[in-house]
């Protein structure tokens, strides 16, 4: 026995290091094949809005079957775009209903003036669109700039 | 003897479940360290098309005796330059040639109403732009929006 | 006693199959956490540029205490902000003074006919803009394309 204990000893102190660090490396693989991806949008142009709203359409009509989840973060003049007379209001309304998560950057609506009331109803807030697209990306989400 | 295998015991139970994850773990470290860039093009311009096939010959020439896999994938209106009469079709012949992927989304030549026929030769297709920019990027392709 | 021991011989053994994998992962993972973006500037626009500086002066203060390594680097037309004369080299004085990497593609340079001389002091420059936005996100930077 005492070569196998010692043998066992040996190797089974690299289990416990590697025990600690697991739950990290199996976070990070659950989230690496997970359907998300983040549309940046930071232009005020209703053409490329709406382009942008096909590709969401068709990013979830494209995985068919599989569960997708699909978010756009608005900065800088995209943030134009989800004023309440947004000349694109009834297709992100759509998206909204869809499960798109449709978010604008507060530090950019600070900068403009903007508050809550000026914006359509049911989109949501990140306090920084720039931070939002590096966080998601850490969590392994598919990053599209369109 | 007893406490070193009530240890060895509890240890080795958390090696059995960190072999179940490790497969898993080895296979996402293989992938990120390969070289392997998808281009994305959505706009129909020359000037930009030029631009970009100057950046994969660049990327393939900079990594020198490395090797590295190239895509391109061509959605919404970057389909245009991947049509039968495109004016960049001799540089992404070239571009072919050196080993580069070059895709049209089906899905927006559905919507131009063009077809296999009405596009250059050699060129792939993929059914989805947007699902490959996000496929491809978990799998560890570096994404990159010239 | 025998069973356990050769309960542990055997998982011992896969715990050293995982011994030899395990620096990999937690490098990968090491990596995927940190705060790290990559801002790529390819066009010649002080507007463009003027909202990308906003953009990294707003991640930094985004994270707040949290440590954050930003970088940028410009190819192609973008290489034309970085010359001596550029209408934003106060701004990007300031941003390197903040800790900012600001970094020039030598590719670009020479294709331009420009050397350091030509360029704002204290930039830095990479061989190929392009192949270092593939080897940020190799090295799980956050890749921004404003």
């Amino acid at each position: 026995m005492p070569t196998m204990s010692k043998r066992s000893l040996f190797l089974a102190g690299g289990a416990a290091l590697l025990a600690a660090a697991l739950p990290v490396a199996t976070r990070a693989q659950a989230q690496s094949v997970k359907n998300r991806a983040l549309f940046q949008v930071t232009d005020n142009d209703p053409a490329r809005w709406n382009m942008i709203l096909n590709n969401m359409q068709n990013l979830r009509e494209g995985v068919a079957g599989e569960p997708v989840e699909i978010a756009l973060v608005a900065y800088g003049p995209g943030v134009n775009m989800l004023k309440g007379d947004s000349p694109v209001k009834q297709r992100i309304a759509e998206a909204l209903k869809s499960g798109v998560k449709v978010n604008a950057c507060q530090n950019t609506m600070n900068g403009m003036g903007l508050k809550a009331a000026d914006m359509l109803p049911e989109i949501g807030y990140v306090p920084s669109g720039v931070v939002e697209v590096m966080r998601k990306q850490q969590q392994g989400w598919a990053y599209i700039r369109s």
